[in-house]
């Protein structure tokens, strides 16, 4: 075992094999198939474009990313679902970095397709076991002392394709049902005790406004617990596909109890046993049987570069290795990677703030020398608990499953420095 | 002096005198002029948006905000600056929560309009007092170690209109040349250190590559203790207002020494006064003197709502009250929130997590007995720094200055919940 993290960054030898010492004219580099270069735009030619004036401030009010970076999108899998309307897409972990992931681009998943809700009508509706049923407008909720949390959501099925062999070519497939924004919201705990609970509460039903009208179960002790109604995401209003303008966020677990659009939460003595709760979203296991329910997302990590999208296009030398890391149940202890399918396991460097219930950024800087590799990330939360492998995995659930898999992914980088998808045993 | 955050959030006398117990039909809410409300949609009604199917999973594959949220934008103010190309816009602070800024609402200042910039064609020259002068591609410095911070950026004339007196009205126009982002770069030192400082090394000068050729000397112990060379903002690649592919980050400094479209750094032994370290961005003071250089960007703090944009819309009774603070010398240890123009100061609520240089998001909560306010925050960072009002500011400098006004902003909450730019004595 070796630790990154107490190595020098640089080696010495050969950092950069395409820097010219002298300053002399170098070669064109390459962004993959992204752009066409342009000689003329090179050292010791001024580029193209020092020389007019670029667009001015009022050109775009609300910014774009740039033209160049147009294929870092969301992309769907169409053989997964049969409609758009319920359907998933999935973020492109390996085009982004750091644990912010930008509004744009966090991955969708509906079941009803995005309800168009206009905020001075949206009504939020507390009913059940309360003492004085309410309805709060948008105002309203924002009257309440609101607070901002950095928090990983993470779909259940989130390499769900995976659990019978490596199926998908690409971490965005794989594992990019996730994202990780700053939630601007009032604790769920002041709008409950507002309406007041009933001594015999011990469950809400949150319910969206879509027109799947989802709905899940959550325990009292969790809505209680640090549940927001939240109303902002990354500083602005949420956007449209992600409930805008009010979803519920239930730190750690399972993306689907995050209900969006909401427009009524429920309080009641026991589970409802909902449809998404019931024929969806439970662990089928080798017996036929399925679990009650599995809400906790537990920890992961994955390598986002290298990755299938994303190939190794440098060639030989230094290498820089990125990941994320996360866990339902606190904040990330330790990361470790192998290039060697797990004979050799190397420390990581943790780099960037870490949260409870959020996304880690690791990095593992090497010199790879061209050969074959097999990567593999295993993360360690602040508990304890070790990320297993999908053989482990398939050992206490079997292979039935579509949720809840965390197991360890590994990729396969040729000497051409392609990526793909693989399992070892 | 009483301390909010010692309260208990919700005071239990009509919170929300617009909640209605028994789930009956209430009146329309106001959001503004923002949206019309049609009554249909509201309870007991089912809203039109849960009975049809919404849009799906392919309709944006990097998103928007809701067209409800149109009006969140930056803005500029026209007789600012005579053109748009060398001008300035601002972030909508009254807008926003958190202490992220969403990358379409970062506020832009060009000298010579945004340069396009082929990231193909990219390279980064670095010469001068080096062993070996360099030239790297984008490739070439992804290779290199990186890292993640959170830090805002504020121009230096962030608030300059404000120096004779309170002239524009809402805390975009005064206080929004401020973002603030996770950066995702490469620590300058170890470029620098590639290339080989020699020993008479003192100074650098980072050169942009958009039509003003904008520079600025940078000393070499800022330079190695925490600039970055940065190609990411919130997880995807920089805005190209924003300096896409790479700009320079030197916290807590002033905005425009983060050199954007980043294509040299020289280093040198002495600064070099070039056109915006000398007929702009110095402090013209009483005697008609300049002050030679002003880096760092004092403590400062602003109230973002209620302020002239964002008036009190829902009348008398339970009021929360928001601001950012920051400081480029480390943390903020403390807000004080005044709403009697300074008779009375109230300790506010730091809420969500506070870096070193980075916006630090507060608030205050009260019951509001609608009579006129006079607002004001002001901030302590981790030295003891105590934010200045504008007078204090003056006796020191004069009011020749466009620069580094830190001075406390006062708002001035009428009766009727509108909010105007004020100054108190």
């Amino acid at each position: 075992m070796t630790d990154s993290a107490d190595k020098p960054f640089l080696s010495r030898r050969a950092l950069l094999r395409s820097a010219v010492a002298g300053g002399g004219v170098i070669a064109a580099g390459s962004l993959g198939a992204r752009a066409e270069s342009n000689p003329e735009n090179l050292p010791p030619n001024v580029a193209e474009w020092s020389k007019y004036l670029g667009s001015g401030v009022d050109a775009s009010p609300y910014g774009s990313p740039s033209e160049f970076e147009k294929d870092v999108i969301r992309r769907s899998v169409r053989w997964l679902t049969a409609s758009t309307e319920s359907s998933v897409n999935f973020t492109p972990l390996h085009e982004l970095d750091g644990i912010i992931t930008p509004n744009g681009l966090c991955f969708e998943r509906h079941h009803g397709g995005v309800a168009e809700i206009n905020p001075a009508d949206y009504r939020l509706m507390i009913n059940g076991l309360v003492d004085k049923p309410m309805i709060f407008t948008l105002e309203d909720i924002k009257r309440f002392p609101r607070t901002n949390r950095i928090y990983f959501l993470e779909c259940a099925a989130n390499s769900g394709m995976e659990w019978r062999g490596a199926q998908l070519n690409g971490c965005q497939f794989t594992q990019g049902m996730i994202h990780c924004v700053q939630y601007t919201g009032v604790p769920l705990k002041h709008i409950l005790e507002e309406a007041g609970l009933k001594t015999n509460a011990k469950w809400i039903m949150p319910e969206g406004g879509d027109s799947a009208g989802m709905n899940r179960s959550v325990p009292l002790e969790k809505a209680l617990e640090d549940c927001l109604v939240a109303f902002g995401m990354n500083g602005e209003a949420l956007r449209p596909e992600q409930g805008y303008p009010v979803r519920l966020v239930v730190p750690g677990w399972e993306g689907n109890m995050w209900v969006k659009w909401l427009r009524r939460i429920e309080v009641g003595d026991m589970p409802w046993h909902t449809r998404e709760e019931t024929s969806k979203y439970t662990d089928l296991m080798e017996n036929g049987k399925s679990r009650r329910f599995t809400w906790v997302m537990d920890c992961k990590s994955v390598i986002t570069n290298p990755s299938p999208q994303a190939p190794i296009t440098h060639g030989k030398g230094y290498t820089v290795l990125s990941g994320l890391a996360w866990s339902g149940r606190g904040t990330i202890d330790r990361v470790d990677v192998t290039l060697d399918g797990g004979r050799n396991w190397h420390k990581a460097r943790i780099d960037g703030p870490s949260f409870d219930k959020a996304l880690h950024r690791f990095y593992y800087e090497f010199e790879w020398d061209g050969s074959p590799l097999l990567l593999q990330s295993r993360a360690i939360d602040s508990t304890g608990y070790v990320q297993p492998t999908k053989n482990e995995l398939r050992e206490v659930r079997g292979a039935n499953s579509i949720y809840h898999n965390n197991g360890i992914q590994t990729w396969h980088v040729m000497k051409t420095g392609e990526v793909e998808n693989v399992e070892v045993s």
